[in-house]
C-alpha cells in the first residue's frame, strides 16, 4: 500500500475516535453487569470489546493509543493532523456524577496529547449533559485552560435529546465560547431501536444516521438556532443523509407549522434551509464518495463541508487517495481538506 | 394559478393516493375504540379525519373521489394519468380475515375506475399481508382478471417487516406476474415512533422515511433479490434518501458480513448498489427538486426515476411546473414524465 501523494493543502481529518482505557473499561463493566437499559450500547461494544474479530481488535487496539500507532497510521495514510474527540457514547451512559468527573480526566488527557503533539492533533471537549450547568463550565475550562476546539457531543442521553430546553446552557456556552459542536452518532435508544436491531441495521450502515438525523432535526425545529443564532452544528457521514432531504424538509416544516398538530413544531424566524445554510457544518466521516460530498457543496456552500476519515473506525487510506482525486476546483478541494478545519476550529 | 404548459411528453403521476369512505369509517372507529396499539396511526389519521384544518379537510374531500373533483384537480395541474393506490396503512390495519375481504373490495373498485376512465387511470393491488398466501392469489387475479398494473405495499404490518421469509409468496406473485411493488411508507411502530412522535418529526417529515427507508433495507439485506432477482421494487421520496447513502450502505454492508456480527446480515450475490441498479426504482413524490432528482438519475440511471405528485397529500401545481423546467437532456425529462412509467407498468 503505498501512501497517498503530497498535495497542495494539508490534510486535517476532522472526527476522529478516542477513549482511554478506563473508559472501555468501564463500558466492559456495565456490560457485564448488564447495568443499562440500552440494547444498542451494549449489543455494539460488546461485539468491539469481546469481539476476536478482525475489526473489533483492530478498533481495541487503535482506539486509546495517541502516541504511537496512531501517528504512524496518520503519517501511512498521508493525514498531517488529527481532531480527536471522546468516541460514542462518551460519558452519557455514565451515572451523573461519575460522567462529570470523566468528562474532565478525559479532556485533560486530551490537553496532554495536543501539548505532546501540538503539530498533530487538536481536540474536542467531552461533556456529560447530565448536568446541563457543569457541561457549561467544562467547556469555558476546556476551551480557556486546556485549548480545545470545539465540543462533542455524542446524541442521546440515555434517550433523551438536547431539544429539551434543560441542556440549553450547553449551546449558550458553546456560542459565548464561539467553538462548534459535533453531533456525533449514538446508536439508537431502547424506545426506536427495536425494529433496526432485530435485522442488524442498528449501528452505522443505518440506525446511527436515523439516531443523528433526528436529534439535528429536533435542534433545529426547537427553535435552538433562533435562540443561539451563532451557534454551529457540525454532523458527521454527509449530514446523515439531511441535505438530500432539503427539499422536503422544508416544505414538510412549512405544512406542519400551518396544520398546528404539534405543540411541539413552531414556526421558526428562519427557513430550514437557511439554518442548514448559516449554522450547519458537514462533515464526510465515512463516505469518501465524490457525488455526496459535491451535491452538500452545492446545496449548503463549499465553505461549509469538511473532510474527516473516521479513524479508527475506518481507517481505509484508498479512501484518501479517492477524494484527492475528486474533480473539484482546487480552491473547494483545499477548503474541503484543510481550509474550513482551519476556519472553523481556529487552527 | 395557471396550468401547466402542454410539452413533449405526457406526465403520469405514479404515487397517487386514494381510499374508499368505507375504509376511513372503519379507520374512524379504530381511533374511537381506541382499538390500535399503534399511536403513529392513531395520530395521523386522528389528525386527518378529526381534523378542522384546511389541510386535513382538504384530504378528506380528495382521498375518496374518483369521478369528479380529482379528474378536475388533474386537469387543473396537467396530469395526464395517475397510477392509484390504497392510502397506507391500507388493509394493514385491519384483522386478518377482514383485511383479506376488504383488499378485494378495494381492487374491484379500482378496477371498475379504471374501466370508466381508462385514459386517465391505472392502479396497483391492495394485499393483506396478514394472510400471505391470500395476498398472493389476490395479486394474481388483480393483475389477470381485473388488470392492475402492480402492488400496493403500504409497510410494516402492525411491526412486522416483509424480510420475514413467511410473506415471500407475496414477492414470488408479484415476480411471476412481472409486477412491480410500491412500497409506500408508514408511520414507524410503536417499537421505533417514540422519539420522533414526541417532537412531532414522526410523519412525513421524518419517520415515513426512517420506516420505509429501514423496511426497503431489510428487504435487501434479508436476500428477497437473490432469491426474486427480477422483481422490481419501487420507493417514493426519491428513495427515502437512500441513494445518497448508497456508499455507506456498501461499504457497512461488506464490514458487517465481514465481522459476522448479526445472523440476518449475510453475505448477498450482488452488492447493494447493484441490487439498486438492477432492482430498485425511485419516483420522486413530495420532492419537486432537481437536485435530487439529477442525482439519483446518475446513481441509478435515468431509466429508473419516474414522476409522482403524491395527490392529494401534496397537491402544488407549481411543482409540475418547476419539474417542467428541470435543466435535464429531453429524452431523460420524458422518460422521467412517461416513458419510465410506461414501461415499468406496461400502459
Amino acid at each position: 500500500m503505498t501512501r497517498p501523494a503530497p498535495q497542495p493543502y494539508r490534510r486535517i481529518a476532522t472526527e476522529e475516535a478516542w477513549a482511554p482505557a478506563e473508559l472501555l473499561q468501564r463500558y466492559r463493566k456495565l456490560i457485564a453487569g448488564n447495568t443499562l437499559d440500552d440494547p444498542g450500547f451494549n449489543t455494539m461494544w460488546g461485539f468491539y470489546l469481546a469481539g476476536t474479530s478482525e475489526r473489533a481488535r483492530h478498533i481495541e487496539r487503535c482506539m486509546s493509543d495517541l502516541d504511537d500507532i496512531r501517528l504512524q497510521h496518520m503519517e501511512e495514510a498521508g493525514i498531517d493532523m488529527q481532531v480527536l474527540a471522546l468516541t460514542a457514547p462518551g460519558v452519557h451512559v455514565l451515572p451523573r456524577e461519575e460522567a462529570v468527573a470523566f468528562a474532565r480526566v478525559a479532556n485533560d488527557e486530551l490537553g496532554d496529547a495536543v501539548r505532546r503533539h501540538p503539530a498533530k492533533y487538536a481536540a474536542l471537549a467531552a461533556i456529560a449533559p447530565q448536568d446541563p450547568e457543569a457541561a457549561a463550565r467544562e467547556i469555558e475550562r476546556s476551551v480557556q485552560t486546556l485549548g480545545l476546539k470545539g465540543v462533542i457531543l455524542n446524541s442521546h442521553v440515555q434517550g433523551e435529546y438536547l431539544s429539551d430546553r434543560k441542556f440549553w446552557p450547553i449551546f449558550e456556552a458553546a456560542e459565548a465560547m464561539d467553538v462548534p459542536i459535533y453531533l456525533h452518532p449514538n446508536s439508537p435508544p431502547k424506545s426506536m431501536i427495536g425494529p433496526m436491531l432485530e435485522c442488524g441495521l442498528d449501528g452505522a450502515i443505518f440506525g446511527f444516521g436515523v439516531e443523528t438525523g433526528m436529534h439535528a432535526l429536533r435542534l433545529i425545529t426547537s427553535g435552538v438556532f433562533d435562540r443561539f443564532p451563532k451557534l454551529q452544528l457540525m454532523l458527521g457521514h454527509m449530514g446523515e443523509a439531511l441535505p438530500f432531504w432539503l427539499y422536503r424538509l422544508e416544505y414538510m416544516h412549512r405544512a406542519t407549522v400551518n396544520s398546528k398538530r404539534y405543540p411541539a413544531v413552531q414556526p421558526l424566524e428562519r427557513s430550514i434551509g437557511q439554518v442548514f445554510r448559516e449554522n450547519i457544518l458537514i462533515t464526510n466521516s465515512g463516505v469518501a464518495w465524490e457525488p455526496a460530498i459535491r451535491f452538500t457543496q452545492q446545496q449548503l456552500g463549499a465553505d461549509r463541508v469538511l473532510y474527516a476519515m473516521d479513524y479508527p473506525y475506518q481507517y481505509v487510506i484508498d479512501e484518501v487517495k479517492t477524494l484527492d482525486a475528486m474533480d473539484m476546483p482546487a480552491a473547494d478541494k483545499a477548503a474541503f481538506f484543510e481550509g474550513n478545519a482551519r476556519r472553523v476550529f481556529r487552527l
